[in-house]
């Protein structure tokens, strides 16, 4: 009766309820569910767990799910596992599965070959409506979607497309290749994960085709990957601008959470020491007014703020391939003027506030051109980095916003106590 | 021809073309194209220009293309206009048409009400299938997906779901509630737009039913859709850990970016000066030790980085909702745990190089102590503060990286001159 009861739920709920249970709970599962319907729980169960999961289970046993699973779930799982774990289960799994998922095991991470699954349904050119309905109709308990059905010809080319929805309401003695679309969208195998969710994104797809050089199809991706992708690539960006190397961190020991985090702030206190040290040779000019070290964090810290703003524009322009539409010469030159404009209106605020409050209108007018200059140069540098980072193919959102505080805050010092000691006899006199 | 060769296109390469042709070419095109080819196009469209192209129309013809777009295309477009535009085309659209627009355009933002549409595939329970594929084919031009047919009782409450898979392969004359699914899943009209993405995600759905508080059957969110609402809000929560109103900025002139930008920088320029009073409060103790300046910085800088780190984690395990898995109190416990391991290698390292480089070892053991100390506070308070606004019900992506920076240079300057102060005598002595 559970048995049954469990089979009634949505995979995914019947994951969620695996999870939660302990060793010998799950134990009995592994007895009472068959491969496929264990797949089934697989594919849903959190990645960080399933490698737990498949240790308990019989290796013979396993290895029938990962036959039974989708192609793409099964590399996904099995590369997380060690490399000879994943020879012991490719040796006793049926050979035509095997082949498959050796094939996908090789494409490098994050391109399409990655993310695709072999469980499409493929028809050719030359069937009859009808002849591909019975087709369909055969193939659809293993296939990953029949909602697109894609046609190639004799030499497995892809040549078209056709959805369920215009097949259904087609004449049963049309040809597929009077009926198809032969526009169809496809990507190459090597192709990138994120610009193949902006494509599934501007088309509103439900899956797209994957094919080699010369046309040949591969297999397919499907829309509920593409969503995972979506949100490994935005939980991506969103780590590296808070400048830690992954937030998802789900039962994480504190000592892991810290090893993610560590090689960012070390790196920063080097580079903050740099600051330090162009501090430390104004010495003499902070022993005149010490006051000037007052306003040493809001200078460092607006310099710091603009920068991490330029960035994310930047950052996310990039992203989204505006910038190719924008062109990079007008971007920094947006930029500059942006800088220009919360730059004086910070800087004219921040005079006002220091004249009337410290009484002190020299030191305001000196702290007032120093968050001004300070902010346009910060903005610039903002855009600049990653800019230049993509110009060299290096993915821009590693310039994170910690990396530019700490880069803005040695700029914004020089700025701060370059002015302060020149104009030294005007703070003296005042 | 040229009509015949554009039509060929899929919508959104039709959009992309119609949108870099000048005034009198968009002119033609309008002459040109029927109500219902401009409506895929408009849907397809960038968002910020479609009110230019609607307003170049002919108010009877922009009538008729929001008559023939989808009903949440058109609701999101309408919403862009102003309300007295809305109301006259609504009054000249066609009744049915625009009855249901109407409903529409009172859900509030964000919900699954202002992103579902009402154009949804819907058979009574006791239909046969066959009478089911008849109805199917008859709405399937007009249907915005026909892969999940959603099924109910003679009091239009939502009693299951089947999806076209399903209903292909099953016998013609079966009843739908012997092939249905009765486990349908659903969502309320009022339910924020995250969580449902979230649930798409979690349950690889193409498409969910929309159901007022009686399960009355009120319309679908479409897969397509939710595309759009995860790469929204994952800009969202990117532009709020950056300090900046929005990043997707495609087109907005310097004046507009420094709006966006402002706000944030005035705010952020206040808690700044109220970091400078602290620091002028102990200005006897600069006064005495010039050099403490130098690593004012380096001290801020690193109080605000692992803050931010601390933050985006937060708001993540927040987002994703892992937080109530593990639970507030253990999160803020391993973050204190994560602060101590990060402010203890961060401190020792420092004071080695202060001592080692500048010769002063006293001056670095302060150093180390106030980097261990504010590492410590700051990580605490970086996961603090989202969750506090997350109890609060507010959404914690507005604790911005710039935000929690500028309070964690607060306490860190606190700690660093109070240290200071206190063993000035030592400092004075080495
Ligand atoms: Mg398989
Ligand atoms: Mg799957
Ligand atoms: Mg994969
Ligand atoms: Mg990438
Ligand atoms: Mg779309
Ligand atoms: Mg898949
Ligand atoms: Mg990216
Ligand atoms: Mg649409
Ligand atoms: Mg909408
Ligand atoms: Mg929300
Ligand atoms: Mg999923
Ligand atoms: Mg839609
Ligand atoms: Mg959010």
């Amino acid at each position: 009766q559970f048995r049954a009861d469990f089979l009634e739920l949505h995979p995914y709920d019947q994951a969620k309820i695996f999870e939660e249970q302990d060793g010998e709970v799950r134990f009995l599962i592994y007895t009472y569910l068959s491969p496929k319907e264990m797949a089934e729980v697989m594919e849903h169960v959190d990645r960080d767990l399933v490698t737990t999961f498949i240790a308990e289970m019989v290796p013979a046993f396993a290895a029938k799910v990962f036959e039974e699973m989708s192609t793409d779930d099964a590399v996904d799982i099995l590369n997380e596992l060690d490399k000879n774990k994943v020879a012991s289960f490719l040796t006793i799994m049926n050979k035509e599965e095997s082949e498959e998922i050796k094939e996908l095991l090789h494409y490098e991470e994050k391109t399409a070959g990655s993310i695709m699954t072999t469980e499409f349904v493929v028809i050719h050119h030359e069937m009859t409506v009808k002849e591909a309905m019975r087709h369909l109709r055969k193939e659809a308990p293993d296939a990953e979607t029949i909602y697109y059905i894609y046609v190639v010809d004799s030499f497995k080319k892809l040549v078209g497309v056709i959805s369920l929805r215009d097949l259904i309401i087609a004449e049963g003695d049309w040809l597929i290749q009077e009926v198809m679309s032969e526009r169809v969208v496809s990507v190459p195998v090597g192709e990138d994960q994120e610009d193949i969710a902006q494509m599934m994104r501007d088309y509103d797809f439900l899956a797209l085709p994957v094919v080699d050089f010369q046309n040949h199809l591969l297999g397919i991706i499907t829309v509920d990957d593409i969503m995972d992708v979506m949100e490994e690539e935005a939980s991506d960006d969103y780590s590296k601008l808070a400048g830690i190397s992954d937030v998802e961190s789900f039962g994480d020991t504190a000592l892991q959470s810290a090893k993610k985090r560590l090689p960012w702030l070390i790196a920063l206190l080097f580079l903050g020491m740099f600051t330090a040290s162009i501090i430390s040779r104004f010495e003499h000019t902070l022993d005149q007014v010490a006051l000037l070290a007052a306003f040493i964090p809001v200078i460092a810290g607006m310099a710091g703020n603009t920068g991490t703003q330029a960035l994310a524009v930047a950052v996310r322009s990039i992203s989204t391939g505006d910038i190719d539409k924008i062109g990079k010469a007008s971007v920094m030159w947006q930029e500059a003027k942006t800088g220009v404009i919360t730059g004086t209106t910070c800087g004219v605020l921040i005079t006002l506030i220091v004249a009337f409050w410290y009484g002190e209108l020299y030191l305001g007018i000196l702290v007032g051109i120093s968050i001004m200059a300070t902010l346009i140069v910060a903005t610039i540098a903002g855009a600049f980095v990653p800019l230049v980072m993509h110009r060299f193919n290096i993915d821009p959102a590693v310039a994170s916003g910690p990396f530019i505080t700490t880069l803005n805050d040695i700029i914004s010092m020089f700025i701060y106590f370059g002015l302060a000691t020149l104009f030294m006899n005007l703070l003296l006199g005042g």
